[in-house]
């Protein structure tokens, strides 16, 4: 059964695809709670390792902080307090008793981290800090949740959490993580744009944030991730004070900054066509699929060359399968392999183990070439490149025709209206 | 201040090394849950890589399940339900309104997948599944909590599920998850013993269950990990069946198996010393650190060859850090990094730039060798392999000179009290 066009019905076609190209399964009986499959936890482990290696480059290092955050503790920041109470949950008992305390599960980790912080800065010494932890996260969504895209449970947020001296510090550090998230998002091929939100827009405890956003096939845009500057606010909640080297106490300055496994959704969605996923090869769970296309004769030669290319391949440290499945035509192994988005597809027949050659075929443009054995790891490399400019090609694209220029909100909002969404941009 | 001593003193030793060489910090404010510092954080994440690796070697793929277990899917075996229900936490509400359900925090994920497995098999051809996943459970625990070794929030479970058409593909799989587990802590130089549990301390749910144990320098024994037989109970429980090959349905079989970062507890008990930590090198968050000793000339030529050994050294792959602090002694950077645990030091003076030599020392003997830059890739990979060699045999020894062999219970009581503890046999 064809997918609905993308453009034309975004909702069903993401339903469809996600479900059934092996990301998740929504059967789970917990509204916004997903099961992963394999396939899909691979995407997104290839994805967060991509932003990780990154934070790391950057002088971040890896932690870890409890996810039950004690009531007292949350309750420090009234901002924050207030912002989250509505999508935070509680435990106050377990099944057997009631507990004496009241927990709450982490929407965010600020409260829990800052509480340590306090304990852990006392000198300018102490500054910069800079950690991250990759957590599951829970909120409460009361709006309509979409599978990976709005959720309950987050189970990858990547926070990024820094810690300052002056105002000025905090200031290229927010510099510093738009760098990061600039590069991620580039990576995963995702063209964005950035916002300075508006105060009644502003993260809960902060004095501003930046977010990106991307545009989806629906023309709606979608939130990509925050960098947010805290400035003091948290400090004082907390009492985070250093004896800075003019022998005085001050408070610090603090942003932060995160993202969750929301951009394989978005991903998915940008990148996509009418028959099915298309993952960019850096972070494409499978990169290449071997599918042997046996003649009348030569089978057992076909498949044994199949075998040495998957061994080399692999060897290479390329993410590869060889489909084997003997009941199965080789026409239907190459709609299941496009409908799951990978990258590049080698078939091995007759004519390739008599010439030693094989035929690539590419999932973005569908066109076929023949190399020698030889020169196969070398144009592997190179259509990864290609298939990786043309999907950021054709994303730039799709986002860049639909932002709207007006000279007045009026206007603007006729244009909007008239183009069915997009992005508003006043000169 | 010199640290108690391992054997005599092992808790107050290992308190102290815990927190504070670096790997986690017990003052967050609710028991049995700890904030994973950096360095320790590393060591954990090197440590299930390991495991993972080899999970995927034998076939499992990793998935994720959601955290919140509905009630009425937590209680569909009734074994389970009461082995778990006093440990388990509960969640009803959030910090602003009554939720209509109630959920749990996984303790362990077998409901939350059965549930799923019930959706996904059909046929015999969906058999065998071998999955894992690696994520936080909570457990009430209502014994005093340890730092990593007993705790509430489990941060890093692994746990395997897999389910099979026959009790032999069963049986066969518990042999195969027992030498996964073999292996594992092989790498990790910790010697083990398996037992087979007695029924009244089998886990909730199943047939029968291998532990595996180790003996901390207490002389007690600590479970490292189990290899559960699950038989058919989750299979009845959650209707879990298969069409056969023969037309007929039939209920699945299955099995599982768990370690935690109590395995990073309990190698940090083992491999120790009265200076502190001795990380075995494949686990060590840093392997080798570079400690420039200033003499009174050539100062930028010492630090100019410890930089680039640095560099090459981390081109190599190595994990190395440059300890290039100018206001604390060569001594005191040796105590600490030694407190720390990094198997090798290298010591870069003037005599080491002159003669293009570099001093190795080793944290396990603390004996030094002075070899040519040329061989120090080389050195070092044997150097390596002579720690570990030697940490196993340190290790091994200890344990076999505390099995005690005995014909009856009474003797066996009477030798484990001579003995100060140790592991009975009785042959």
């Amino acid at each position: 059964m064809p997918l609905p066009d993308k453009y034309k019905n975004f909702s069903e076609w993401y339903e469809k695809v996600t479900e059934e190209a092996e990301i998740i399964d929504k059967r789970y009986p917990v509204k916004g709670m997903l099961v992963w499959k394999p396939y899909g936890f691979k995407a997104l482990k290839l994805t967060i390792g991509i932003l990780e290696r990154l934070l790391e480059e950057y002088g971040h290092q890896e932690a870890y902080f409890p996810m039950l955050v004690p009531e007292e503790i949350f309750a420090k920041e009234k901002d924050f307090l207030e912002g989250f109470s509505g999508e935070t949950f509680v435990v106050e008992r377990t099944i057997s008793k009631k507990l004496a305390r009241k927990f709450l599960l982490r929407p965010t980790s600020e409260t829990v981290m800052y509480y340590m912080f306090s304990l852990w800065i006392t000198s300018y010494k102490d500054l910069p800090i800079k950690l991250y932890q990759t957590v599951n996260v829970f909120r409460y969504e009361t709006e309509q949740t979409h599978p990976i895209l709005r959720v309950r449970e987050i189970i990858r947020f990547n926070e990024a959490h820094t810690v300052h001296a002056t105002p000025e510090d905090a200031e290229r550090q927010i510099m510093e993580g738009l760098e990061i998230y600039s590069k991620f998002f580039d990576e995963l091929l995702i063209p964005y744009i950035i916002l300075k939100t508006p105060p009644w827009d502003t993260f809960s405890g902060a004095e501003y944030n930046f977010d990106f956003f991307a545009l989806m096939p629906d023309k709606k845009a979608i939130e990509l991730g925050s960098v947010i500057n805290l400035g003091q606010k948290f400090a004082k909640a907390f009492e985070i004070k250093f004896q800075d080297s003019d022998g005085k106490w001050k408070y610090v300055y603090q942003t932060c900054y995160g993202v969750s496994e929301r951009v394989v959704g978005v991903l998915i969605s940008i990148h996509g066509d009418n028959r099915g996923i298309i993952f960019p090869p850096n972070v494409a769970p499978i990169q290449i699929v071997i599918v042997p296309i046996p003649g009348e004769e030569m089978l057992d030669k076909i498949l044994e060359k199949c075998r040495k290319i998957f061994e080399r391949l692999k060897k290479s440290g390329f993410r590869v399968h060889l489909d084997g499945r003997r009941e199965i035509t080789p026409g239907r192994k190459y709609y299941w392999w496009e409908f799951l988005g990978v990258p590049l597809r080698i078939e091995i027949g007759v004519k390739e183990v008599e010439e030693g050659r094989v035929t690539i075929a590419r999932r973005d443009l569908f066109k076929r070439v023949v190399v020698s054995d030889e020169e196969l790891e070398e144009t592997i490399r190179r259509l990864f490149r290609e298939i990786s400019e043309e999907l950021y090609r054709r994303a730039k694209k799709w986002l860049e025709s639909n932002i709207l220029t007006a000279s007045n909100i009026e206007e603007g909002l006729k244009l909007y209206k008239k183009n069915g969404g997009g992005i508003l941009r006043f000169p």
